[in-house]
C-alpha cells in the first residue's frame, strides 16, 4: 500500500456535459486535455443508448468486452484521472441499469450517450502518476508525480 | 459536449443524515433549500426498507417505475445538484443490494430509509443551471448559470 | 434528518493505492490512522480476486456475509469516514462486476486486491462523529463532532 497526501489548492472542478450521441470516454479525455487537468476524482450519472464495458481477464491480461445493446441508466460512473507519460489517463468503471432494474457493469470501454451524461471532475494536485505494471500491462497509479 | 471550469471557493460540504423512516429525496431537497446550496456533487451510502427507482423510457418520455419492496443496502447513490428556475434540483441514481448480494438500480424516485442514509454534498460554484430538454422533457444541465 | 454544514479548509486529499494481495479495509484504516484523517468522502475503483460483502439483517441485527470467490472489477466503492471513539471509522459499500458483467454488492467486509485498488479520500472538517445506534448496534453518523 502506498499513500500520498495531496491538496486541492486550485479548487478546480471540471463539469463535462455530454450530449446525445457523443462518445463519453473520448469526450472526457478531450475536456481534460483542453483544461490541462491531469489528476482528479470522476463521478457521473446519465444515460447510454449502448455501451461496451470490460472485465479484466487475469489469464489473457486484457479486457474481455461485454456489449450492452439497449437503453440503460448510468447508475454510477466512478473513477480517477492520473498522468501517464504526461497526458491525463482516465480510469472509470460503470454500473448500468436496464429497463427492469437489473444491472450490468465493468470498466468503461466506450458508449453512446442518450440523453445526457453529467460528469463532475474535481482536481487533486500535485498530479498522480501512472506507470505500466509489468505483470498485467495495465497503467496503474504508482504515486505522486511531483 | 460542453464544459465548465468551476471552483470550490467556499469549500462548503453539506452532510445530511437521514433517520429511520425518512423519505430521502425530499429530505435532501429540504436540506439544500435550508442551506442555499444550489450546485454540487452528491454521494451517499446507507440502507432502505423500500424504494422506487426509475428507468427513463425513450418512447414514453417518462420514467418507468421499478418497485423494490425489501430491505436493501444503498450500495451507491451518486449524482448532482443544479439550479432549475433558481431552485436546487437533485439528480441521483441508486444501486441497491438485496440479501443475496444481487443488485437493482435506477433513477431514485423515492424511498424509505432504514437504518440510516449518510449523504455528502460538496458545493461547486458558480452554480450549474438546468433547462428543460424539449426532446425528452427532462431538466438537463445546460452549462454554468453565471 | 440532521444536517451539518462543514468545510474543506485543509484541502487534504488522501490517495491510497492498494497493491496485489492486500486487504483493503485494513489498509485504508491504517492510512487514515497514519495521516490523522478522521472525516471524509471515499471513492475507489480497481479489482478484487475475492471479497466478502454483507447485507444488514434487521432481525439478526448483524451483517449476513456474501462470499465472492472470483476475480471481479470493483465497479464502485463509495462511502465515508467518521470518528468513532476518537478513531477513524470507515463505512464503504461495494458494487463488484463479474466476468459476464453481472454484479454483486454489499457493505465491504474484507477483500483481496488484484491488481490494484485506487482510493481517493477527501477530508471534511470539522470531523463527523459516529455513535452506536441502540436499535441496530451499528455505529451511525450522529452529527458534527466539534
Amino acid at each position: 500500500m502506498r499513500t500520498a497526501e495531496l491538496h486541492q489548492p486550485t479548487g478546480r472542478v471540471l463539469v463535462v456535459v455530454c450530449d446525445k450521441g457523443e462518445e463519453p470516454v473520448s469526450a472526457i479525455g478531450d475536456a481534460l486535455d483542453r483544461h490541462g487537468l491531469r489528476a482528479g476524482r470522476v463521478t457521473a450519472v446519465g444515460g447510454f443508448e449502448e455501451a461496451e464495458v470490460g472485465w479484466f481477464d487475469p489469464r489473457q491480461r486484457d479486457y474481455r468486452p461485454i456489449a450492452v445493446r439497449e437503453q440503460v441508466e448510468v447508475l454510477s460512473l466512478v473513477g480517477d484521472v492520473a498522468a501517464r507519460d504526461g497526458r491525463p489517463s482516465l480510469h472509470v468503471h460503470a454500473v448500468l441499469g436496464r429497463s427492469d432494474g437489473s444491472t450490468v457493469g465493468g470498466h468503461l470501454l466506450h458508449a453512446r450517450v442518450w440523453p445526457t451524461l453529467e460528469v463532475i471532475i474535481t482536481e487533486v494536485s500535485p498530479e498522480l502518476a501512472k506507470t505500466v505494471d509489468p505483470e498485467t500491462g495495465l497503467a496503474l497509479i504508482s504515486g505522486s508525480g511531483s
